[in-house]
């Protein structure tokens, strides 16, 4: 069956890149300081050979890691993306992109769908993130719709409630600013969360892989701590 | 040989509480969503033997995180506590505090040393927290000394490049605002991170524990990713 996943490389303060490169100014998005942050959260990603094959390049790691980005890659039958990311990669990505499967890009720019080497091809979805979501489904044949990013377009999915499973790469590093995955525009009430249930941890000494299931929004409810009694869930 | 280490609950999104409470307006603490968040990160830790003990309630379970919890309170020697989270606690932890051990409270107003049972001390430190660490190392015995909270501090330790150890007890739920751990005061500078490297990872439903070795401030260089060429380590 069908699961909308997501995945981001995150330093220990939830940053997957540094501050927002604005384009303006001295350099390129390369030279940038949101680069060198991106660059250091998924430095596990570019050793990976499973990551490195798909781009075409030789060497690379042959390990948990590499297998975490190899079942990332199989489990997906159909990608949605932020037009930013998009924008980013396109040229980059060049002629045979590593997705090799249907790209939903989310935009408010209509542009003709464009076909890419090796499966990959790019539509372009104006009217909203779920359209995009069902449109990547509709092509899945049964594997995942991956959300492949950025973080702005994780979140809009987790607060339209059609994220089913988040993976995150937990990477040791402390950044100190720039982009977070998770911002203040999740829409929560007050005291109100979304709960999640861990459902595999993979550990290598560069990342700690957390996948979790997304359960949903619940309430907040107070427990008996300090009473003395026994242990209550405080979710029902 | 005495470590500094700090350990905080928190979410998959970093708050180790809701938002803070300003204490106006109707209701207390207890009643806040700043406690709501934070009774739900600590949740696991209610629930386990080895806290509940140290509370002197019954039950709980003893278990992986019951084990931690252990760990922690018998690796310290003294403590090192923020005023906001004394002036939080001293009435409910009671005439015998769970921290047994020497306990120095980071604080502007001076004050007499509170002595209470079970081998609990509280010592007002309004020289800064180095003094406080300095002082809280001298009497720990070689054990560690534990920065006990809140975030603010952890933070300033972390800093003033006085924190040895992180234990990160990882929680399934985004609360999606509240106080943070890391926030945007720690004075690192333009492509400069704070590395850290992963020593143990303790996973359970509940929560993911996941300790780091604090390896201090390095610069973010940009790897050779894209080039094709092998891995390269951007930190030497």
């Amino acid at each position: 069956m069908t699961k909308v996943t997501a995945q981001l490389s995150v330093s220990v303060d939830g940053f997957y890149a540094g501050p927002r490169f604005d384009g303006e100014g001295d350099g390129d998005w390369m030279e940038s300081t949101e680069a060198a942050g991106f660059f250091r959260v998924t430095r596990w990603v570019s050793n990976a050979m499973a990551w490195r094959e798909r781009q075409g390049f030789a060497g690379g790691d042959q390990d948990a890691n590499s297998e975490v980005v190899a079942e990332s890659f199989s489990a997906a039958g159909a990608y949605v993306m932020g037009r930013r990311m998009f924008d980013g990669g396109e040229l980059p990505w060049g002629e045979v992109p590593p997705f090799r499967a249907p790209v939903f890009v989310v935009t408010h720019r209509p542009r003709q769908p464009l076909l890419r080497g090796g499966g990959t091809s790019f539509t372009y979805v104006t009217d909203g993130v779920a359209s995009a979501v069902e449109q990547a489904r509709a092509v899945a044949g049964g594997k995942n719709v991956a959300v492949a990013g950025g973080g702005s377009l994780v979140r809009q999915v987790i607060k339209a409630g059609l994220l089913d499973e988040l993976e995150l790469h937990i990477v040791p590093v402390v950044l100190g600013t720039g982009l977070r995955l998770f911002d203040a525009d999740l829409d929560l009430g007050d005291k109100e969360a979304i709960e999640l249930n861990p459902t595999c941890v993979i550990h290598d000494p560069e990342v700690t892989h957390i996948r979790y299931a997304v359960r949903g929004r619940a309430p907040l409810l107070l427990d008996d701590r300090g009473s003395g009694g026994g242990p209550t869930k405080t979710i029902n």
